[in-house]
Order: C-alpha cells, then sequence, then structure tokens
C-alpha cells in the first residue's frame, strides 16, 4: 500500500469515481483496508489504463499472474508484501528490476540534492540525475507564497534577494548548481506559455510590488512569465541542456479539496486552450537570438496534438536530428489511445524515428511497467502495419527504428554524463 | 411520414444536403411525396447513422427487413401506413414493444403537465416523468421574448412579477411543481457554462432593465445566466436531482431558414470553444457551499471530448459512485464513432463502469433503436478487447458491467419513483 | 530533383527533422547531393505519408519498384533521370499518364494567365484554368507589401488606383477577365474568417492611411479582410463561381528563415483556433442577402473537423446537391490518418454521397499519385464496412457512389467549360 498506494492520485480518482470514501484513498484507513478498496475497485477499471498497469506491475515485479479482485486481495497482499520484506525487493533492487539505466528526478532550485550526491558518492550503478524544475519561482499570483519562496532561496543561495537582478543571479546560481551535478534537463508545468514582451524596467517594478506583498494584475503575472520563461530558456541554451514543457493542465479545480489534502491529490484536469501563436512567438525569439536550445512541447489535452506536431516543424532547421520534439503522451493520454493518437499524429506530420519516446511520467519505483506498456504499443503500430503490408516487412530495419525511438534517440539527445557503469548495447544483447 | 419524418431535422438535413427541396423536408408536399423524397435519399446516407437508424427502425418495429429506396418505397409505405392504423401500433404500444419503462421529456417550467398527470392517472404502466428545462428563463439576450415569458410564468403561476426576487419566486414554485410530479432532474441546453460572479443588487438591476424593454449589455446577459445557472443548481441540489447541462450547440445559423420556419428545424450546429476554466469555477463554488447536485455534461463537439472526460473526475469525491458524469454522445454524435470515441475516451480518463449510459436523445416514438445501436457499440467495444485478449475472457462479469452502464447505474443515479409496476430484473429475464 | 524535390517543403521539413543540412534542401548542393540525401532520409520516413507518396510515385511515373535508401540512390537517380530526357516524359506527357483531365491552377489577381491563354491556344487537350486567389489583396498588415501590390495592379489593370472604389474596380476587372479565360472558382487562405461589420465609409479611411503607408490597427486590418471577404464573395455568387476558403494555418513561424528563403518553404504550422462563430456569420450575412454562392471550407487543423461538417449543413438548403462542402483533408492532414478522419467525419455529420473529392493540394506534376491514395483510402473504408456487414454488399451501387465521390460530383458542381474534348466517362470505360 505505501509503495503502490500512497500518492497515486491516478488510483485514488478512480477509487473516488467507484464510490469508495477517501479515508481509503489519502485518508488514515490502514494498508489493508485501503488495499482491500482498491482491489474491490479494479475489476471495475476495466478499458482504463489502471486495470493493464494493475497487472503489469503485479507480474513484472511480483511474479503474480492472478487477477486483483475482492477474492485475491488477501492473498495479493499477503504475497506482495512478503516479498518487499525480502531481498531483492529494495528500491534499488526494483529499479534494476527494470533494467533503468538513468532516472531523472524533477527538482525545484531550492533542492540541495543531497540525495543526489549520496547516492553519487556510492557508487549506485544506475545515475539519478535532477532535472530542474522553477514552477514555483514564476508562481506569482500569490505574493505571499512567493515571499516564502524568495526566502528559501536565500536560504540555500546565502543571497540577499532585494531585487529582480538578484532573484535572477540567485536562481542562476542554481542552474549553475545542477548542472555541477549531473542536470541536463529542465521542466516546466505549465497552463501555457506566455510570451508577451516586457522590459527590464517592468519587470524590477513588478518584483518590487511582489515583495512588498502587492497583489498583481493578471496582466503582470502574464509579463514575469514571460520574461522568466525567456532568460531560462537562454541559461538552458547556454549549457547545451534539453528544455521541457508540460503545458495545458487546469490545477487545483477542487477548492475544497485543496484545503484539505494540498495540491496534487487529484484534482486537476485540462483546459481547453493552447495558444500556438504564444508558443510560436516564444520559440521564434529565442531561434531569432541563436538562442533556441532542444525542447520538448508536451500537451494533456489530445485536442492539441496536431497543432503541437505541426509546431515542432517549425523550428527543426537540420541543425541536429530531432532538435525540437512533441512529448509523448502524458497524465491523463498516458494510456494505449493516448499514446496512439500521439504516435500517429507525430508519424503523419512530423517524423516518428527522430522521436527520443516516452521519457516522463515514472510516477513511482512500481510503475515502470508503463514504459513497456508504451513499447508494446509502439511495436504494435508498426507490426500491424506490416501485416496489413503497408509497410515492408524488414524487421531488421524496423526494429532499428523502434530501437531508436526506445532508446538511442534519448542517449543522443540528452547530454548524460559519459559514465562506464553505463551499458549502451543493452538492447541488442 | 408524419411518426417517422415530420420534425425530424436529422432527416431534413440529409434531405436538404442531397438536393431535396424544403417543400418535401418541412413544407407542404402530400405525406406519400415526402416519403417518396426521403425513399430516394436513403441510399446516398450510407455511412450516416441515418442509413442504420432508418433500416433498424423499420425492422424493429414494422418487421420490415428491404432496403428502403425508390424501388421499395411505396410498398414499404403502404406496408408501415396500414401497421400504423392496426392495433399494436398505437404511440403506448410503440414504448411497449420497445420495453420502455421510464420516459422521461423535457418540459418548460411553465408546462402546467396537463398530459403527464393525465397518464399517471390512467395508471399507464409506463412512467412519464417531466424534466426541468428553463433554458427561456436565462434567454434574456431579447427582452420582447423575456417579457413574453415573464407573461407567461405571471399566467402559469398566478404571481405578479415585478422584481427579480419575485422571478426567482415564481420559477421556484415551478421547481416545487415539477417535483410534486416526479421530476427528479433538470435540463440545460448552453452554447456554455457562465459563471461570472454577480451580485443580488446588480441582479435586481439587470432584472429592471429587462422588464422595462430595455436590451442588457453582452456582459449583463453574462452575468444573468451565471447568477440564474448558480441558483437553479442549489436548488436542484435541495431536491437531490440530477443536473444536465447539454453545452456548445450555436442555434439559428441561417437567419433565413429561422425566419421561414423558427427555431429547431436544422439550422444549428457546433460553436468551437467550451471553456474548462468556467465550468470548473462553476462546479467548484457549488462544490465549495457544500450544494453541488449530480450532474451530467454533455458536449456536442467532439473537441471538449477529453477536457470534460477529465473534468468530472475533480468533482467526484467519492460521496456517491459516479455522482458527476460526463454525459453520452448527442445529437451531431450520436452515431458510431461518436459514440465509440465517447465510450473510450471515459474509459481511459475515467471509470466507464460507472457511466449512465445513453440517457439522451430519444427523438420520437420511432426512434428507440438507437439506444439499442448505442448497446451494441458498448458491447463491440469489450467484445474486440476480449478477442484480442486485452480483457480477460470473463463474459459474466463484463456482462455485469454492459448491464450496469445500459440499465442499473441509471436506476440508481436517479431517484426515480419506486413503483412497483417497474420490473428492475427486466434484464436478466 | 529538379522536378521531384525543389520547392517541396514536405521533404524539406523531413529532411531537417532528420538532421539534414539545409544546404541539401533549399541550398546550393548539386542535384545529386541532395537526391542522395533524400534517398537516405527515406528509410526513416516510415508511417510519414512521404514514405508512401515516394514509392508511389517512383512507381506510377517510372515503374521503379525498388524501395529507395542509400543502397538504391543512385541506380533510381541514374533511371529516373535517363526517363526524364525520353520522350513520354514531358510534363504534358505526366499529365497524360495521370489521366488529367483538368488542371486548375491558383492564381493572384495580377496574373496576365499568359500561360493559361497560350495553352489553351495551343489545343493542349487537358483544360488548364487558373483560379482566383487574392490573398494579396487582403493582406494589410504591412503597408509597404500592400502598396507594392496596388502598384503592379495599376500595371496589370491600367487603371490609377487612389481610393477604395478604385481598388475594388480594379479588382473586379480582373475577376472578369479570370472569368473570360475560364475561371470558375475563387480561393482563399486564410487564419479564420473575418467577418466584421464595416461601412464603406471606414474603409475609405482605412484605405487612405493604407495609400499612406500608416500601419492599421489589428481592428482595422479585421474590418479591412471582413468588407472585402464579403465583396468578393458577392462577385463569385454573380459569376456562379465556388469559393474556397483554406482556413487554419499559421504562417512565417520562422522568422529567420522568412529572411533567409522567404515564404512557402516549411515554416508553417496550424493554428489552435478557428471561430465557428465567425464563419456562420459570414456564410448567414451572404445567404440572407441571396448572395451565397458555393462554398468549399477547409481547415488544416482537425481539432475543427466536427465543427466544420456541421456548419456546412447550416446552409446547404436543397437548392442544389452539396452546394456548401467540407473540403478534403489538406496540407499536414493530406494523409490517411487525416483523410480518414475528414471522411469519416463529413459520412457522419453530413453526406459523403455528396462529396466533391480531393480537389486540391496537387503539389507538382509528380504528386499525382496522391489522388490515387485518396481514392484507395476512400474505397477501403467503404470496403471495410461491406465485409464487416455493416453495409450491404451491393458493389455497383458504392462503386458508384465512390465514383461521384471521385469524380461527377466534382464535375457537376463546377461549371467547367463544355468542351468535347473531355471525356466525362472515362471512369466507365
Amino acid at each position: 500500500t505505501q509503495a503502490w498506494l500512497a500518492g497515486d492520485h491516478y488510483k485514488w480518482r478512480a477509487m473516488r469515481t467507484h464510490g469508495v470514501d477517501e479515508s481509503y484513498c489519502s485518508g488514515k484507513k490502514s494498508d489493508w483496508e485501503k488495499f482491500e478498496q482498491w482491489a474491490a475497485t479494479v475489476p471495475f477499471t476495466m478499458r482504463n489504463p489502471l486495470y493493464h498497469w494493475t497487472h503489469l506491475e503485479l507480474m513484472r515485479y511480483f511474479g503474480v499472474n492472478a487477477l486483483l479482485g475482492p477474492q485475491t486481495a488477501f492473498s495479493i497482499f499477503s504475497e506482495c508484501a512478503e516479498k518487499l520484506q525480502s531481498p531483492g525487493y529494495r528500491v534499488r533492487d526494483l529499479l534494476r528490476k527494470m533494467k533503468v539505466q538513468i532516472l531523472c528526478t524533477t527538482n525545484d532550485p531550492i533542492d540541495d540534492l543531497f540525495f543526489h550526491k549520496q547516492i553519487c558518492a556510492e557508487g549506485f550503478e544506475i545515475l539519478v540525475l535532477p532535472t530542474f524544475r522553477p514552477d514555483r519561482a514564476m508562481q506569482v499570483d500569490e505574493p505571499g507564497r512567493f515571499r516564502e519562496y524568495l526566502a528559501d532561496l536565500e536560504k540555500v543561495t546565502g543571497m540577499d534577494i532585494y531585487s529582480f537582478q538578484r532573484f535572477l543571479d540567485a536562481l542562476r546560481s542554481r542552474h549553475d548548481y545542477f548542472a555541477q551535478h549531473g542536470c541536463v534537463s529542465s521542466d516546466h508545468g505549465l497552463a501555457g506559455i506566455d510570451s508577451v514582451p516586457c522590459t527590464a524596467g517592468e519587470m524590477d517594478k513588478i518584483f518590487n510590488q511582489l515583495i512588498n506583498g502587492l497583489i498583481l494584475q493578471e496582466e503582470q503575472c502574464i509579463k514575469f512569465r514571460s520574461f522568466m520563461l525567456h532568460q531560462l530558456a537562454q541559461w538552458d541554451w547556454e549549457k547545451d541542456w534539453v528544455q521541457q514543457y508540460h503545458l495545458g493542465a487546469i490545477r487545483n479545480n477542487n477548492s475544497r479539496m485543496l484545503l484539505q489534502q494540498g495540491p496534487d491529490s487529484g484534482w486537476d484536469s485540462m483546459g481547453d486552450a493552447l495558444s500556438a501563436k504564444a508558443i510560436s512567438f516564444f520559440l521564434d525569439r529565442l531561434d531569432r537570438e541563436g538562442q533556441l536550445a532542444k525542447t520538448i512541447l508536451y500537451n494533456v489535452n489530445p485536442a492539441h496534438n496536431a497543432m503541437l506536431a505541426a509546431m515542432i516543424g517549425n523550428f527543426n532547421d537540420g541543425s541536429r536530428r530531432g532538435k525540437m520534439q512533441w512529448g509523448s503522451a502524458w497524465w491523463f493520454l498516458d494510456q494505449r489511445q493516448g499514446m496512439t493518437e500521439q504516435l500517429n499524429a507525430l508519424s503523419n506530420i512530423g517524423l516518428l524515428s527522430a522521436f527520443v519516446g516516452m521519457i516522463t511520467d515514472s510516477r513511482s519505483f512500481l510503475s515502470y511497467p508503463r514504459h513497456e506498456y508504451f513499447r508494446r504499443i509502439l511495436c504494435d503500430l508498426f507490426g500491424q502495419e506490416v501485416e496489413r503490408g503497408e509497410l515492408p516487412n524488414d524487421l531488421p530495419w524496423i526494429g532499428k527504428l523502434i530501437k531508436d525511438i526506445c532508446y538511442y534517440n534519448a542517449w543522443d539527445y540528452f547530454n548524460w554524463p559519459n559514465d562506464t557503469r553505463l551499458d549502451k548495447r543493452i538492447l541488442d544483447t
């Protein structure tokens, strides 16, 4: 329950929809009681990815082939709980079992990366790298929270942040710090891309309002985010990082539950709109200035699939293979249909062969089989077309394309440290 | 022709597109002439749901297995006309033939429900219940029409509506009246959800403008609708009704034809936008106030499928199974692809097993086979996945889920009167 | 290379995404070097329509059945280059090989149609007709370019364009001129339809600003385009032309590349929004005034499929079969999935049988097989449903519907000149 259900808002949403009381989701019921309720829900999740994930996870980690349900709940609970206590089921073992080579976490700039350093010092053979995720540095709609964030940032940097320039200097020092500890990419969670022009003078003024606790106007918030996104993108470019944008979620829709449970507990969904012009303007400005880093754009509403598939083509200029990427199906779309639609739109409008694959959304140590799920779906798409005579029956070649998408393209794309511990040929052996 | 073509704008649109003159659609041609033109159009409707509906309706009600077309038009017309005169083809017989147990009509608050009462008094074994549909009470963009509506409302309530509060009192009395006559749900037909905050004082002012015949500004219309939607939702919650919102149509696009034929004669289509934030804000406010009733959201533009599928999860809080529902494919989407896409998105993003199924869009006494159509499509989706090994071959369990979606979930969701005439076990016999 | 790769931004985008330097795309490398790079890219385009198009084109024009790739590049290059020099491979021979009967080009109003007249005078058996495409006459956001356009228009008309009325007179004279040379349709490339009311007086004022080189406000640009679209549509109606609107592209996203290469070299993509209300308002006004010409609406973002499929039904009034058309999948959607989705949405929401088929997007003399591609996809959709028992196994009838969609409907729709050279029965022989 702790390893598998705690914090998994995918499962919570299904349980709540099924009518399970909150005490069994995020609440205080015992581990067994929660597991039992989840087990009772599972047979009702047919056609939802949870049904496949659940059984793939039980099979791959625990060798359990039975279907989870009320009749099997106790035996599966017992068997898995026992195994989790046994050698070979520590977190690091789970990662080894899944043949993980590199694990990238997302971290706020104020993170001191203590555990990353510790893991590295211990010589763990799986690289665990941070990702720079400065969402809080752009959340200026609540001055109180932003000031708390500034205080944290002052603490970790030892800097006195009395001006906008000092704020940038502090963030920049964290960007450098992350790079020193193996970070090769940034990540952003945003409703959309803001790209309204804004002068440094305006930013000074807005920042002063913020540190004085004044609430900003909507337009000022947009300008602040626009400036910061541009600034951060320049730093990413300077370090040859990959910048990632997860776009389109609208968060904390249920304010009653937000108060009870805080964010990220299953009360988010997707917006209806995503401005193509704003994204285009943002990328074009960076490109024009010669500072457009490798970029991955993710959308959460499938209505924006084709738009993003076409958008990346505007800035794929031949300077490197697959420089601009449309990210794999994510969050609500992390299922067979969502992945299929993303892979098909990318195939038709872009170039599937240059895709870096599913490099997002490994929620927990027990959720890696959804990467297998992705690979199976990808193989099935090619396989079906070969069977129908729509692609040549050239399995070595198609196998190469699939290995590229699932492994080598990402290796070539991210500047992961050249580490002898890593066996890049794993797929071929 | 009277029973099958009159008032059916689905068929009219197909005929018009096929180049059939309006006189054969909504016009004055004879019944046979109209039928003949429809029959001549049918072979050209292949791949449109009308093709399947037409033949399923001929088969299920009249036992006609021939394909309708110019050659068969006269014999089918004669056979069906004769049958319609025979015993077993009165409207109530048609409903019995389709095994209807409950029929919910949509009614304006000013409806006196005379026929509902009469049918009830006669002891007809099929329950015929009203649904509260106050669209006209929110159509304030034409003060003249709104004042006509107020006059009607005064007549039916016997109240003098001189203020906004009196308007609310009058509507509320109709809400109560509907409840007394078996109504358990409301329905709204809207382009989108308006949820702009508005004070009671503002509403008084807006209402005074209205009764003085002044044209409102767009912003005032939005505030009026916002206030009313919130108010009506509170009443729905108090009575534990199901509130339904049919969202996204843009109506009366062809003003020439609107003048000739009035509304609902086939000149409507779908908008491009549906604001997720407005829907979220509307639902969140009710939820925060502890007054969010069971809710069904329907969209007419499939571009909004995923957004609504995700939206309902924000307010499914475990308090009751499937409290928030995304309604089945409706109007332009009431066809195989539309239904399949709705069922798939709901499966992937929500929980199909908790779905109340196709409880909308029974256009006429001869159109019930489209509910069979829905059930066949649903079964086919499960069946295909079983055949492909993507779901366990557990037909009793999958059969149970399908029965729930097609029947029992709706029974549990709506507070239909406990009536010994109703045999809830019909499916199992 | 000249015939097949030059100017083909579809191929360029794939090459750039694959990491091929610009010098091999739009640049100065030799024909062989460019061909070699394209050949090296082709195996990586699997699942993109380019993969099918490429091999269908090699097969249909050159009888080449080998797969293009690094190993086969030189032999295929040599074989095709040799054939292109041989009799039977002049441009007119290529058109004959594809059984083209009518070829419609798009032309700016300032085009003198010299080559159209020459081809006609020579008695070439394939009709080559112009299409009136006045995009530049509405591009008023850059006064400098617009004034250049006015100068060109003055030259070709011999008129002095000192006022808005003179501008309209000049354009109208070109509209007449095009009609005299066989033009039967107009075409527009627009982000969306503008339909904001605007008086003639406002237009005079806006036009004076333009010829004085003043930059217009956004609102003025919208009013200008709104007025012009309405005016041009009236002329189209007067001549019984077909008016076409290609909607939703956002162009020149990459300003660095626009400077280097000019427009239409592969830096365009699709917008997110397309206003249903604006389109409805535009069409309704023309319809109300009795001046709505036959109209084809094309969208480039598939998120707008259903909206347009429903929109055309609002103005299909029975006055002629298929008067309002939703155009076939275009540009980024000109592939199997895009075509399938368009055909399915049109089938479900409109009437597939009245569709005029794929009458857009023949990019070059070597790209006609993509019309075969369309026909195969269409046949496959019907065939699959017959095989599944969802349509009657009536091949003569279904064959007739398919011939209508692929050939006869367009013949009946466009007022192509009655020319004895044309054999309308080609399909039946």
